[in-house]
């Protein structure tokens, strides 16, 4: 036999698989799976145990019940989502921003529902990016959306975050310098994770909320400059004011899409999720999402529709908000606790969502390929190296002294020992690069 | 206000979005809901009636009494989806084709599950297909995935069809006509509906399925072209052989996508579909799923697996067999009752699936701007032109005297007088277009 016949041929993929890697998270997915005794401060995964497994269950037992209300469950939906829980979720939007509909300047007809929020998220991209167009993020930010943008050929610029949220006079000043090289139409998308940020923790500030939106405006030329914001963690909020939207501020819904999901604050099985956003880009992702699937679970849809009518659905959020407070409250403790004293350790307090953002000396290298990385896994634990959430700078080069940690997943028991496991292989490391400059001299 | 604030700034829409245009069929379910009295002989939706409401109320009981379970399904899965319900999925296959996995050349590492099969359609053109490459598909085609080649930037190239479905001897001779071109390596895909097709109803052939097969390996270069084997159809089976799968002739699992769902055989609702593929294929799906939402629905995974270990898949297949078999069976006879008997009138007599294909004289415009759609609207009676479902020729013209009959939603005492009125409508025109030549002489 040759060579030929016995070696499988290629695929011709198509530019855009070309530039689609392996997400890095499935790098440390499978070192997980490989060390089943982690204690894990690096999954995006809920608590497992306050997953509402009997109001789904009753829920499901109402719906199906009734057989008329089951048989709409079962049958297909549109592409757009299911109506009545389009408008349940503009009823939700007007008591989150404590505004009528009309204020807000949307009806269940700007929304669609998705299959969770990446969805929408991915559709919005897919319909506005060309490959070399521009989005402009938070450094850090989402690594699960950016890596998306590259897929997409998006060039993402980047401004920096301090503990107001997103830089947004940066904003503006980036997109001076665009606007001087000629380059404004090629800026499509302002992102930001608005609430708790995914990986930092950290909340753009109210002054910052309306000044984002005006800067957008200020910068759209004749195409419009579209704000997304990603508010996936919005209701896990524990302390601190509860928020209104950027959307809340764009009464014409012309700039501003605003996204959210019932993964986060319900269940993430069901993998609903819902978004606003201007009338002619709803119309192009409508007509994309046909092409990918013409409609999101319907089962899934009424089961997100019969828990926000009968009330599981905030008593779950109530919930979440209490058992996430009290983990929360356990990290930032044990970090308090257990961290090294050295200079320029320091952490994010988060007021609500998932993560917590540690900061280190130059000297601790946390990514994968580090002593850091290393020495946690040999003592039982693991986060999310911060390099995967940072764009290069223009030589290419990524901070590599921050990590994620996660009280999401994690039993609230494993919290302190994880955490202490962490400080002790930092300061082990510590120690040996304070060591080092001694030796080399 | 000046014009400039008043009007509203425009979108920068990306290529794909502007070659994406509003499915065809948008206009069609305009038309019934306007007109809620019609009798539907459009719809693709499946019979409301049979939908499994009573077996999935007693899955999601038995699935959520159980905390362990419940979490599971309510928590995240994995990109490539539920584990359990790829290896129930493979066992499945193993049934239908009379063949090991192994001789299969599968495993459950070789599925994906997905937003029902659509989204693995959408997904394998969007890894595959760059702007001018080309897809070979049968004329008439499945219309919603013929919209998403169009909108990926695909050319597709159309071969005829006849009683055993494809012609794949004209596949051959396209094939060999593109290689001459030098134009072979521009070839991606080839597409078929291999059982009961959306519209025609027709059924690749036994003799075909292995030829069809040999052609793909034949003229594949340096890269391979790959058949996508769309068996959304395959288990609604009323009467003729339950024929072997394409994929089960290449247990090198190289040149064949099978992919299947539990949309059709079982309930829309779960909006979960599976597909086998090539390893390298798979690779690139999964990057790019991994973009679009990280993993289909879980509690729906979990639900179509408790349907597939608990039987009561198998039971709702029987069921729906036999009811639709009556169905089909009604709308046949109804069509002998009731069709004209003019020459150049035929139907197909389909031994699966939905769809039933008539085609009519020349003289007859089945197409919405036709005299025939909106006679029937009149009379309320709704098809699918059969224009929707053809590629245009070199010259751009589609075949305007065919129509898409479906069997599925309408109920079974519905058949008959929607026949009824189809055929008092279409001998009217007829009639009519009898009388036209004389008028103009």
């Amino acid at each position: 036999m040759s060579a030929n016949a016995s070696s499988p041929k290629g695929l011709g993929l198509s530019a855009k698989a070309r530039r689609t890697g392996q997400p890095p998270i499935s790098y440390l997915m499978a070192v997980v799976v490989a060390n089943p005794k982690l204690i894990n401060l690096a999954a995006g995964f809920v608590d497992p145990l306050t997953l509402p497994v009997e109001p789904v269950r009753q829920i499901t037992q109402n719906l199906l019940a009734d057989t008329g209300r089951g048989r709409a469950a079962l049958q297909y939906d549109t592409t757009q989502g299911l109506a009545g829980l389009r408008r349940a979720a503009v009823e939700h939007l007007e008591k989150l921003d404590g505004k009528s509909a009309a204020e807000l300047g949307i009806s269940e007809r700007d929304l669609v529902i998705t299959t969770g929020s990446q969805q929408a998220l991915y559709l919005i991209g897919d319909v506005l990016i060309d490959p070399g167009d521009i989005v402009i993020t938070a450094n850090p930010c989402y690594f699960v959306f950016t890596g998306t943008l590259a897929s997409l050929g998006a060039k993402v610029l980047t401004v920096p975050m301090d503990e107001q949220g997103m830089d947004v006079e940066a904003v503006d000043r980036l997109l001076a310098r665009l606007a001087e090289q000629g380059l404004l139409e090629k800026v499509k998308l302002i992102y930001t994770t608005s609430y708790y940020q995914n990986p930092t923790g950290l909340t753009l500030s109210l002054p910052r909320r309306s000044r984002l939106l005006e800067i957008a405006k200020t910068f759209s030329g004749k195409r419009r400059i579209i704000v997304l914001e990603d508010a996936a963690y919005r209701e896990l909020r524990y302390d601190g004011p509860a928020l209104p939207s950027i959307k809340s501020f764009d009464p014409q819904n012309q700039y501003t899409v605003l996204t959210q999901t019932f993964s986060k604050p319900f269940a993430p099985g069901l993998k609903t999720g819902y978004t606003a956003m201007p009338a002619d880009l709803l119309e192009a992702v409508m007509h994309q999402k046909g092409n990918h699937d013409f409609g999101s679970s319907n089962l899934a849809q009424h089961i997100a529709l019969e828990a926000m009518l009968s009330g599981a659905y905030e008593r779950q959020a109530r919930l979440l908000c209490d058992s996430y407070r009290r983990k929360r409250d356990a990290m930032l403790e044990a970090l308090q606790r257990h961290m090294p004293s050295s200079a320029g350790i320091g952490w994010t307090r988060p007021a609500g969502g998932l993560y917590v953002w540690v900061t280190w000396p130059e000297a601790i290298d946390t990514s994968r390929g580090g002593r850091l990385f290393e020495s946690c896994i040999d003592r039982g634990v693991i986060y999310v190296p911060g390099d995967y959430c940072f764009q290069p700078d223009e030589k290419g080069r990524v901070p590599k002294n921050h990590m994620r940690l996660s009280f999401g997943q994690v039993s609230a028991e494993q919290i302190e020992p994880g955490v202490q496991r962490l400080a002790q292989a930092a300061a082990s490391c510590l120690a040996t690069s304070n060591q080092q400059p001694a030796t080399s001299l």
